[in-house]
């Protein structure tokens, strides 16, 4: 199935039967969004993987009862950087080196030139870049969904300072942006499975300059 | 090739050669972004189709003189409502009306729900949270290029309101916020080509909660 078929297969499930998702098609949707592209490389983003039944009870209560959180297979929870910090960013380089044998002072130059850029922004700032990196990942997560024909609901209706707090994401530096309820659709309960997929026209979403 | 070997392959390329890409894959890019979902389907964000050698040449000084930006065969620029108003969500739910010959009426309420949520918010909480929907479309994007063995540079560094001024947007309710020139790598000019591909491992990037 090419990409396009795949993003026209797909539509946001609104009710899902409970079944469960291999774990492998599970794994791929992971690693499609880990191989996403980053601003600088940074990764300023991590996915938490939520299977623990009682844990997505907790969570719908904080998800406007959108019952997708719980008769998910996995659900996949996008989580941002809460600030760039010297450390966070000279740990990325320390790990680009060691993995390609280069020298550390190659970059030393730019990494100053990122620590000089980001550090001094306000943590608002820099959490918003963070959290548009973590969109791009979790584009790739719905496109890797698809294309396995898994079904999947890209969600922001949810109380992010709740699921915070239930997942322990302030501790480690995290602010959950947006989530991933990733299952099998029930057909007979979902009110959108049936109706047309709607996107602005190409003449109004396209601006050529030729 | 599967997404996840499109995803290996790509890499943020450096330095391009000129050569025209086929138009029929830059559409397919196009139309994986315009099919990207987005929240509550506004598509708050559009894509600038930049061919015009004049028209790259001067976006060129906006761009730290990275040279992708006229290089490239085609330079998209993902630009995001600068806000939300009354009219532009009205106008999204309009569309779908008339695409799906539901009444109206069926989504007044969340129409209402969504204005009264968004409409008050400052501007710049408008434009974040757009900005976030087109880097859902901008990963598409990138997923598209690679499975077609398109070559493409995702990039943040630029002049945007630079960019807007030059391609006209502030005058349509635009921002830019990333753009993506298209290409074929110049392999003898790029440093980047031979270097391993570094990624956050699995073990840190992946939260599991059983």
């Amino acid at each position: 199935m090419s990409l396009l078929e795949a993003l026209n297969w797909r539509y946001a499930v609104k009710k899902m039967n409970g079944q469960p998702v291999d774990q492998n098609k599970v794994d791929q949707i992971i690693e499609a969004t880990r191989l996403a592209p980053t601003s600088s490389g940074l990764q300023p983003f991590r996915v938490i993987e939520v299977t623990n039944p009682e844990l997505k009870k907790t969570l719908l209560a904080h998800s406007f009862n959108q019952a997708q959180v719980v008769d998910c297979s996995h659900l996949l929870v996008f989580a941002a950087w809460d600030n760039y910090t010297e450390d966070r960013i000279n740990d990325v380089f320390t790990l680009t080196h060691q993995e390609r044998g280069t020298p550390p002072e190659s970059t030393a130059d730019y990494q100053k030139m990122l620590i000089s850029n980001y550090v001094p922004r306000p943590e608002s700032v820099n959490f918003e870049h963070a959290a548009r990196q973590a969109y791009i990942g979790f584009g790739m997560a719905v496109a890797q969904a698809a294309l396995l024909k898994v079904d999947a609901t890209p969600m922001e209706g949810f109380d992010n300072a709740k699921y915070d707090e239930v997942l322990g994401l302030n501790e480690i530096g995290l602010k959950s942006v947006t989530i991933l309820p990733i299952g099998t659709r029930d057909e007979s309960g979902d009110w959108l499975v049936n109706l047309k997929k709607v996107r602005t026209p190409l003449s109004e979403f396209l601006i050529e300059k030729k």
